[in-house]
């Protein structure tokens, strides 16, 4: 069964905003950021609106950017973490524009992306669309484990939900950065129900991705300037390159995790790396595409990588199951 | 802005399957499901579980009734109810599919139609995907309301979620009933906060569509035979009824609400009728498509209709928001 879709009709990034909290303006890509607001509320009374806001404040950065009026967006696709996705619809209801809403954990960020793609691609009215993605850490903090007051203890293995959005406004055309292929991931058994541990286990499923990808491709790695996964952190980096190692030699040397950029290690105290799915989001707005529309990486393969479980699911015994749909983004102009 | 798709690329329903309980078999359409567990438990240890396994039932129906293996499904579009879209997610992951994870909550069938309908057209290769969307009653209560054994006073305008799942094979090409349009919903406030009352804060939403349908299209009443929506339950569809008998004439004489198909009102306590997405799901599988296949309707507009919120945003004092992404189901053979 084929899996890539190389996009017929050319789709370019037209803009893109990252917004983020005090932990990401701290981090080593703070200065990126195009907002930060180092209260993490946004101007709001809870931190659930203030993931919504903070959603807003993107999509607004993205449009301003570009110049361009939020009526002029046909689609918008999004996603967060919070129950039902509400900081995405109740957020961005505001905008009045067309809305899907998707869920891939924290794999949001690449699935909204390509979502995007193949409306853009299949309506031939529609030329301009958005795709917005969320985390907020205390919003998920007392979501998903408990309130931060209970001051719980946290595991090494633990990641940091990163309070960020990313916001990225795809239009129909050529144009300088664009994504020309997209291949949807399947759920893979992170094989542990350690909730502790999402990062080990969504690397089985960033592995099931690009071991797809290269056998149908054929693409040889040193096309790349670097294979990009979402959240794995150190842990779930570790066992991916290991992995990577064993077959499908030469990717391990280029791959990097957004997870393992948005924090300083010695600074910051996030065990083993940034995760939420406005990891990939914000990284690949504020970090990679800038780089690619400088010329600085030409191509690079994009994968948010999405842990499927729900605190219920935990309790119940289930496995964490893996997702790592991908996205191939290219500098379109010849080299210099 | 244009917002209807005519689709370029012919998609068909290859085969489908509804999925139900013990309310749904008693209902005036039980025996029109293709498979009911009246212990509404299908074989497993907890509710949460139950919808799960109810996925896949529903999916291996469809595939059965087509004659397929499940390896030749390229893409699965995949949504429910549950924290995190667990009953999905877990359940379906045992397929191997590559998977796209939506939440527009009850308007997940009519989302994940079109977003699947979307990929096959922008994907050259992609020629069969498959669509599942399940609710369970007893999950739903203890996650959105309070677990059953509490005994809680129900409201007059509260609905019944659903225990039903619909599976759907969609193939490129022509066929008998084929989708030939689709048109992405707008988020709309319900201009309440009544979580006892979704069907009422849906009902704006779903005249929202269907005005920018009507006036975008041109088309007039008499070409349809019915106008489907998803659940908006007695006091939604009067709403939408009274907007509508205002502002697109004829167009309330045609409508119906799945809401109020799915149980029998004088022998079942179901309030003001159906909810949960698994409610459009499965009326679409059991009661609509057969008749279109059959030809006793030719044209109908499909439009599943969700309300977006959750426990907590309702508690912090956000209205509920409505949503009703729309579909053109059409008899594709010449009338007899």
């Amino acid at each position: 069964m084929r899996r890539i879709t190389k996009l017929r009709t050319p789709i370019h990034f037209d803009s893109w905003a990252a917004v983020g909290g005090y932990e990401e303006r701290r981090g080593p890509l703070g200065e990126k950021f195009d907002f930060c607001d180092i209260s993490d509320k946004f101007g709001q009374s809870t931190w659930e609106i203030a993931e919504a806001e903070m959603g807003r404040v993107a999509l607004n950065t993205a449009l301003s950017k570009s110049g361009m009026s939020h009526d002029r967006i046909e689609l918008l696709v999004a996603g967060d973490l919070q129950n039902q996705c509400v900081a995405s619809s109740t957020g961005l209801s505001s905008f009045g524009i067309p809305f899907l809403g998707v869920y891939g954990a924290c794999s949001t960020c690449t699935e909204s992306l390509m979502t995007l793609c193949s409306f853009i691609d299949s309506s031939e009215h529609m030329t301009i669309g958005a795709a917005v993605t969320t985390s907020h850490n205390s919003a998920a903090e007392r979501q998903f484990r408990t309130p931060i007051e209970y001051g719980g203890q946290r595991a090494p293995t633990a990641q940091w939900t990163s309070t960020a959005a990313g916001a990225f406004i795809l239009g129909r055309g050529e144009g300088e950065v664009q994504i020309t292929e997209y291949m949807p991931g399947r759920i893979v058994d992170g094989s542990t129900s350690d909730g502790a541990n999402m990062g080990g286990a969504m690397a089985f499923a960033a592995f099931d991705s690009l071991q797809a990808y290269f056998e149908e491709s054929g693409e040889e790695i040193r096309n790349f300037d670097c294979i990009v996964t979402g959240d794995l952190g150190k842990v779930g980096s570790d066992i991916l390159r290991e992995l990577l190692a064993k077959s499908i030699s030469g990717a391990e040397r280029i791959h990097t995790d957004c997870g393992l950029l948005l924090y300083d290690f010695k600074k910051q105290d996030v065990h083993s790396g940034a995760s939420g799915c406005g990891t990939s989001a914000s990284v690949l707005a504020c970090h990679f595409l800038p780089m690619l529309k400088e010329g600085k990486i030409r191509n690079i393969l994009f994968m948010s990588t999405g842990a499927l479980m729900s605190p219920s699911s935990l309790l119940q015994g289930e496995n964490i199951y893996g997702i790592a749909p991908l996205i191939r983004i290219e500098n379109m102009k010849g080299s210099e």
